[in-house]
């Protein structure tokens, strides 16, 4: 990899594998949570991700790629991490260890998206921009509701 | 783990080991920079690290523990992901990719340091609210840093 291309083009793999890998996590989250209100919003959240999978079709699409991802390390590591939760907490403080895991999976996405916006307008990659802004703005919406949730129902439970 | 208190501490450490990590990992990253203003940048970040090591000592000390880490699975990968571009790429996109990489750490951190003081409010740990509102604000600011260099310096060029 040498140029900002190389970059954009395995960025844009990385998070696709990251948001495939989420697509399969999500569910085993929605089922260790407790109640209804996260569980909702994490099956809320998981239909937007299945949502995301498809604009990053269309942004691979936009310049002239298929699809395909590649192994990420990060997401893997903060998957895992998620997944210690799952196994290691039993009470009622469960809620807002996963609450937590997601913010950290929220704002590793926000970071991506962040840098491969940017990265696409630079390269002149107008509709990449674009279809990458509207995740931004939906990972960033997503990062709201869970602050909230985790603030005004389980922090203050 | 099964009260807030549980889940506080076991993040405080994963925290605490995350930024020990980052004591070690900086300054391969500032060795492999290219150019004088991005070499500053991560050294500046490398000190304000350290500093907050000493802080993080502090707010255990303010819950009567003795500070210690646990692995931590998340910072591990985003590590693994920037040695990753240390290694593989070696052009003119190597900066960009590196504060790329530098972004998606500061961004773990911001919503683990969120969730921690949020905790430790809930918790009526007053001390460490505000040391870790202190290192939160450290973490934004340098991400707000790394984004103006990401764009106007290397992005543009």
């Amino acid at each position: 990899m040498k140029t900002l291309s190389d970059a954009f083009e395995h960025t844009l793999k990385d998070i696709y594998h990251a948001e495939n890998q989420l697509v399969k996590a999500l569910p085993k989250v929605q089922e260790a949570a407790n109640g209804k209100k996260l569980k909702d919003a994490v099956a809320e959240h998981l239909e937007e991700t299945k949502g995301q999978v498809k604009t990053l079709e269309k942004v691979f699409k936009s310049i002239g790629k298929t699809a395909s991802g590649e192994k990420c390390d990060a997401i893997e590591g903060l998957i895992k991490e998620t997944q210690g939760i799952m196994d290691e907490m039993t009470g009622e403080a469960k809620n807002a260890a996963l609450l937590a895991a997601c913010q950290a999976v929220e704002h590793y996405e926000i970071a991506r998206y962040g840098t491969l916006r940017e990265w696409a307008k630079v390269l002149g990659h107008d509709e990449a921009h674009d279809l990458l802004t509207q995740i931004l703005d939906q990972e960033k919406a997503a990062n709201s509701k869970l602050t909230n949730l985790a603030v005004s129902e389980i922090n203050k439970s």
